[in-house]
């Protein structure tokens, strides 16, 4: 198993302002890279409190980047619809080059219809364009004199600079929220799979993780090299009752954000995102104890977390596990030693942290960042 | 007069690798700091060997940011036409925050066809496209449930986060190539200027700055406030025929990365761009040895390039210069000889270097970055 950090800002100008989010977010992210964490993660959002803070992940990583030496820069995901295939695949070719090639791209469709409102993008063509703007920056970063002509943009031929760093392209995870077949064709893509469990019933997430795993190797594609992330909310403390208390309090601010940002489904309705009109339910029908219980936030004392990422493992298998971290108005030194009791006290029972040269004994070389 | 430097690519994949550019860049950037610059700029351009490793200075200077503590940070320029309004003011408010308020926002209309090209755009509305798109991103900084309907954008309402760090907003520097008429609309928006005196002659630079300084005054801003940036190739040795043979075989390598990119000027032309197609002729048209003695490229030993500023000075006023560095492929030791020579000789006779607190003794407060 891998295990990184997610920072998922969960704030608005009201709680933090913006300075000491991203100070903080820096300053967690250096810290994740002493303790050998395998990647640090951010999310692109806008306007509301649900990751509003973060809304150009490759943005920030390029700072991380430039403060670290080896632990890997995922986004969390971008989202191709908001932007032009020529700026994005150049921007994150930018942040490959700047770390050396310790870049990992996820990619979202998207799913707020508020987002996709204020980019004036239709959600009922969002899977269409989704695969199609995909298509364009792979063959951006790859091509020479390449012509794009696929419904959504036409251009070219055009030659993009700079080329990424890794070759032929950075590692590609598509993010799935609530349907198999993305899952699907991620799969037969050859490329990794980014998922949010607490949003699905256990049996659901095995099924997308199954079909995920079963079309990448119809499609031909190397079973080793398949790659599947969860993503948690997370808090570890020293003392249970502290954990459990202050995990609740940190869930619930979670909670509201998501809440807020997925009430435009209360009245949107898209034929291309069947189901997701029940998110609202889904998130407000939730509470912490059912979350715990059910292991879809990872919440406790490291001897409670090495059993919660033990039942995790017996689940879902040897997948990746990016831990979001408190919300960032939660003092610095009780998200500090959360981080850091993970690191020290649950991750070598599942893995080894990843040295500062990038060798981590005992896992697969595939599993660390590919050197130059 | 404050000194800054401008990290300009004129490199392709046939000459240095991206990560090469990259590494080179980011240690130049931070070098600046430690000797006293005012400022690290660059470039935003795409596909040639003229700027098109630097397709969004916005990520880059977050590097710089992350690396850097008061060194300010010029997007020299951005180009707003290529960049959804709300995905360019996002970005720039985060690296603003990154840096802790040390973003000024160079923007651009854009000149070379085959960009335009790439992104579908036409040559002919770039003017209105520019002013709507540079005052949608103002108004996304500092508005609140802003809905924007400029003819190119129609949005909202939205709130956009994070807002940056500086207030109301980080300041604006427009750049103008040949056109006075942009020139007077920035001072009557109160905006700054950034102008590259080599493609005009002298007379017209005056004529452009004079301009400049009526139209900003007349509109009631005050003119200790108006923000003149020259930029110009530059390189210093301690010898100066080493001087003058490296910095012309210097200038003609960033000489013929220009010739490529404006070649589109030989064929389009646009009413909105009157005399553009005349760029071609006067880059073809300069030689090294008229340019140098036009003080339109800065080289020689740091006695001769004390003389240079000094007419530059009495030519212009007391201007911000940029000084583009050589080549990056030149030998990294020639490049930071010739950063340290200009830092350490030339700039004392007419500035202070900035201590890295931000203090500048000697040079009025507004000329450094604004404490929190």
């Amino acid at each position: 198993m891998k295990f990184g950090i997610n920072l998922f800002p969960t704030v608005g100008p009201h709680d933090q302002a913006p300075v000491d989010y991203y100070d903080h977010a820096l300053s967690i992210a250096v810290y994740a890279e002493e303790l050998g964490y395998h990647h640090v993660k951010t999310v692109e959002h806008y306007f509301f409190e649900y990751g509003g803070y973060s809304p150009d992940p490759t943005t920030f990583l390029t700072a991380v980047a430039a403060r670290t030496e080896r632990i890997r820069l995922i986004t969390g995901a971008v989202v191709p619809a908001f932007d032009h295939p020529i700026k994005l695949a150049a921007r994150l070719a930018v942040l490959d080059n700047v770390s050396h090639g310790r870049l990992d791209v996820g990619v979202a469709r998207g799913f707020l219809p508020d987002e996709f409102a204020a980019f004036q993008l239709s959600l009922d063509d969002s899977r269409p364009r989704f695969d199609a703007t995909v298509a364009a920056i792979v063959e951006l970063w790859t091509g020479s004199d390449v012509t794009i002509d696929n419904g959504f943009h036409s251009f070219g031929p055009v030659t993009l600079q700079p080329r990424p760093f890794q070759s032929p392209h950075p590692r590609i995870l598509v993010a799935t929220a609530i349907t198999p077949e993305s899952a699907e064709r991620a799969g037969a893509a050859g490329y990794g799979l980014l998922l949010v469990p607490s949003i699905n019933p256990r049996e659901k997430v095995q099924d997308i993780i199954a079909r995920y795993r079963v079309a990448r190797e119809a499609a031909g594609f190397d079973p080793a090299t398949a790659e599947v992330h969860l993503s948690y909310s997370s808090f570890l403390a020293d003392d249970a009752d502290e954990a459990r208390s202050l995990g609740e309090q940190f869930a619930n601010t979670n909670h509201r954000a998501l809440a807020r940002a997925v009430s435009g489904w209360s009245t949107a309705r898209s034929t291309q995102y069947e189901g997701y009109e029940k998110i609202v339910d889904r998130v407000a029908g939730g509470t912490f104890a059912t979350q715990l219980a059910a292991d879809k936030t990872i919440v406790g004392t490291p001897a409670q977390v090495v059993d919660q990422i033990a039942r995790i493992r017996e689940a879902f298998g040897d997948v990746t596990i990016s831990l979001q971290t408190p919300p960032s108005t939660a003092p610095e030194a009780v998200v500090r030693r959360s981080v850091q009791l993970f690191a020290e006290d649950v991750l070598p029972h599942f893995s080894a942290p990843v040295a500062l040269d990038g060798t981590a004994p005992g896992v697969a070389a595939a599993a660390v960042a590919p050197g130059r």
